[in-house]
């Protein structure tokens, strides 16, 4: 073994920056925690009927978040899949980081920003403190049975859906970021930008009181992951040979099959994400539109698939995989915000539009000469606002008092505010990056591949895989 | 971009089909929708009891659906591992559709063909009409909480099962089947072929009627699939050099941890599939038998993976672990049919028959020369029918009034029935299109691989894999 | 094909054995229990809050079974990434014939010796007898509802587990190791070594009593692979070229891919594995602590990642992805014994200081010219170690009288006795395999790689995957 050398770069700082965090709250905060958990060692009482209904709806939304943290790997395979070979370690590495550091910072910030709860709530901005519930002392001795379900699974179920905010991004700007200026981005996006949005609808704020409906996120998840990655693709710049005089040369990616794969998990783990969002199972109406909203995202994901193959056979002359896989997700997108208030047949007119978009707004992208590898702003920013004013269009549950326009009024301006939130706070996050000269690799390390240059390894071994 | 040309073929009719129906279907049905839901406004009481029997029966039913559809990235894996790298993306693209194509064509037709309900419920044929409760406006206002489950969980659990039928014979025609003829193929069998069948059994049909037991689909589903890949391996023929002057050439697939991942996704998955079958969980008598169910099968896919492990080693002298790989599958197939009424032993004896079954069935088609890449007839059709034959043998549950004698031969009468049914009617689409010239791809696109002649792409990008 | 030739060697009759004895055990009992179960035909009556208590457990079990034995994939997945491609068929027969030899060894041996039951339990040995309830005759006929839950999603999960104590083994000998050897080994953990160390502390033997806590099995399960396979990697020696002269030379992965794949599988598995080992679900108490787990669990996984990451880059100067994704699963595995005893900061800490043991391992083994090629014992064996005495030192549940040194004493050598259970055992089993020539493959089949030597065929395809 070498020994260890002077670091080169700030880039460690960043890793070791979130540990300093937890540890320093670690120390000063133990005493207080241990405190409080004495105060509240008695269970509060709850009737048998309060009781089978905390406990269903715990176990329930459970195993819905397994199914959303599962979702990581898709994403991850998805991204590998259809870039370059020679990236592929830093993809997973990202990939795994967003899920890490994505806990880390969203147990110690991001919750408490996007649950500011009654008292702390703002408007726009609140903070409820950081962890749940006393660092997890009291959550150890005290049962509140009369609330809906355990803050655990609360907790578990929302740090899923800021991984998968985080995760979006990572694909459109893939093949050309460092990978500190990865965590950095990451580790800002589930502590601050996802969180703040997410209250504005979710935690009671600004949003919500407009009656801006997104049920599971097609706006308040995807678009703002989108809309991220959109600004990364911009102010990164395409990758090298991408566009050559005015020309978009097509980079293929290495392993369809691995993409393919994660579209599977993504779609099935989406089963997590939209029925998980109902929040409460444990009767025979929020039981059945659980189920039905499983249905209604089933639809939309496979009329996606199918408009979208149909659309670019026309276009092509030949049926693409590609476009086919991120139809479906398109179609999951765009009826995430919607799953829980559109017919069945409005779910399929969703997502087959959804399909058509995600065909036009890669199209688009490439006109514009923005090189987004994995087309995550037409799946989750373009078809997230198709979603949020999908909504609008088809919903039935428009708020009493408000007209059908109204409605469509008030999701489309919702989505914009969300979506110029998410694009503007990066746009400056990643320009502060690229002014310091962190944010790009050199043009050599990006020929040769991020793998080796920013990790010192290959993905795929010497070993010969054929005779 | 490319213009777009006046497109060769009809090839793309078949997709916009789909596409047409829906439109037609939504504009058309929408105003009667509408009204039906307005009537059917008020939930129909239930008692308490019936409540959280509803809604654990439906939650747990969803879950399980989840797991089902989970098993389609499990073929999609197997088949692409056992097959050439030439011919992958055409095989993703095809368990894409499957999943998608079959949610439509379920929706629209087979759902109401399988199960016609008390009215429409013929003895071989019926139709109870298109969706589910009137297009799913009703879904939205109306909870009939005296019903065992939400009518969406049993969409979702059965439109799971018909897109497992489908998919099965992907594998069997996998390398030299057009892609339009393959959507063509799969929207039939998912819109009539299956859900007619299945109706004999699971809507009340004929084959219920006479004592049939196929608790999980051993027949139902995997030998319907089984045998209408048998078919198309038929009228199709083998792939070229697959059989050289009368010798078999063996044509080893391109990547076996795609293949053992493919199987672990669907043992895994075929958790959904046996207990999931139950349909009713929410007692402690269900409760128990759901998870019996689980153990009869975990205890029938390891003895049908050790079993072909050992027979293939004593063939073969060495261990051939696609061997293990399908007696694994085979066990599964197998005991599907009486999981919930057979004991551990006899799960362990069918488990290990269906291993031995499944090599014999793999050097039948072998000898007979027919091509059937993945062994989708040994593992699908050939367990099936055993499965069917083995409830006859080792069930428990003889229907009152009958002999063990009687009881077998139900078993195998009604398992004939419905694969001759399968064979007969897929025999015929897949020769009408051969005639057609719509069936098979040219010599040179076989020798090409259908990845480029077909799609134009490759699965594996040209950046280097290796140094 | 070719006509079956004399077998060499007695490696089929390993395989073989197994069917030996449940084709006896089959024939000899099934009169017995048949007998059983007609006297045990009338269900035992509960009340209506045991009815469902019994239900929610089951399914809940159920479910977590299911989660666990999908990390079976993720296992496979990670050693074959981190291995030569040239082993790669070799690899993925191991993990499917663990889960499948474990499986039947278990239900003949495992879950007797591990659950004896009050008759049978002895302090250090005892046997409960095969299989579950008299061969599953009597389970298809008695519901004991006043049981917590049922005997088969018990034995459901409980397989699981002894699963993945088989597999942890697999990386540590991978590329070297015969094949049927392998299956011995397995054989022998599933059916005897784990369950006898099992019964100690679940089973209700010496170390329960003495007040060990090892909640999911650090220790029990994750220890007992890691020390098993140290014993085998010390007993077959290191693969040839892995240290030169004194110098340690790298052996990369072939595929990067999949182990990331393995480690995502692998995390979404473990919240059956440890939430799972709740074992009771039914009440907002249990629900909370379920959940409570789940967070505990996802935090230590987090923080293991990162803290072996900025570790290793601190060292190595480069972010090492191989160590972010062991640095997760040591997280994982030391968070196992106390998932649900220690605070959320705790959690944290405990699995930022599994990252860094799991780096220290590696580089100990390194050092100590041990060949472990996936990092078995740094990840399950060294941090198992590590999750045994960190509850000791963090955890709430002090049992009462104990003090906190008392506390921590207990779990160092109740630790202690199961590694070295596992290691002498283990270690002579395998120097036995060694001295009969059983257990190493020559030097030219090594060179060659098992996928040739030991099955014939070669995992991926002589198809050109690249232009």
């Amino acid at each position: 073994m070498t020994l260890p050398q002077p670091l080169r770069g700030k880039s460690v700082l960043l890793a070791t920056l979130i540990f300093t965090l937890a540890a320093t709250a670690w120390t000063a905060d133990f005493a207080f925690a241990q405190e409080e958990a004495e105060a509240a060692s008695e269970a509060v009482a709850a009737t048998a009927e309060q009781d089978i209904s905390y406990t269903i709806n715990s176990l329930v939304m459970f195993f819905c978040a397994v199914l959303v943290i599962s979702m990581q790997a898709g994403f991850a395979m998805v991204e590998v899949g259809l870039n370059a070979a020679k990236n592929t370690v830093n993809i997973l590495f990202k990939n795994i980081m967003d899920l890490s550091v994505g806990v880390l910072l969203f147990f110690f910030l991001g919750f408490g920003l996007m649950y500011p709860g009654a008292d702390a709530a703002g408007k726009w901005f609140g903070f409820g403190g950081s962890g749940i519930m006393g660092w997890g002392d009291a959550a150890l001795t005290e049962v509140d049975a009369t609330a809906p379900y355990s803050p655990s699974a609360d907790f578990i179920f929302q740090v899923a859906f800021a991984a998968t905010a985080a995760t979006i991004v990572s694909g459109a700007v893939a093949g050309r970021m460092k990978f500190s200026a990865y965590l950095a981005y990451s580790a800002v996006l589930t502590g601050l930008v996802y969180p703040i949005s997410g209250m504005w609808k979710w935690g009671g704020g600004a949003l919500a009181e407009w009656g801006f409906a997104d049920f599971a996120g097609s706006v308040v998840v995807h678009a703002v992951g989108g809309f991220a990655g959109l600004a990364g693709a911009i102010v990164l710049g395409p990758r090298m040979g991408r566009f050559v005089n005015g020309r978009s040369i097509p980079s293929p990616g290495h392993n369809i099959a691995f993409a393919a794969l994660g579209v599977f998990i993504l779609w099935v783990g989406w089963y997590g994400f939209n029925p998980g969002s109902q929040l409460a199972y444990s009767d025979s109406v929020n039981a059945n539109i659980t189920c039905f909203i499983a249905v209604t995202t089933t639809l939309s994901a496979a009329a996606g698939s199918v408009a979208a193959m149909a659309f670019a056979w026309f276009l092509f002359r030949k049926p693409d995989v590609t476009m086919a896989l991120n139809g479906a997700l398109a179609g999951l997108v765009g009826i995430t915000a919607n799953c829980d208030q559109v017919t069945f047949l409005s779910a399929i007119l969703i997502g087959a539009i959804s399909g058509l978009l995600v065909v036009m707004g890669i199209l688009l992208l490439d006109k514009l000469k923005i090189d987004d590898p994995v087309g995550a702003w037409p799946v989750h920013g373009l078809c997230g606002v198709w979603g949020g004013i999908a909504t609008g269009i088809f919903g039935t549950a428009i708020p009493e008092g408000m007209t059908r326009a109204g409605y469509i009024t008030v999701q489309v301006q919702a989505t914009a505010v969300i979506c110029v939130w998410a694009f503007v706070t990066m746009f400056i996050l990643f320009s502060i990056l690229k002014a310091a000269g962190c944010l790009r690799v050199s043009v050599a390390d990006e020929q040769q591949g991020l793998d080796i240059s920013e990790h010192g390894m290959r993905a795929y071994g010497s070993t010969p895989m054929m005779p």
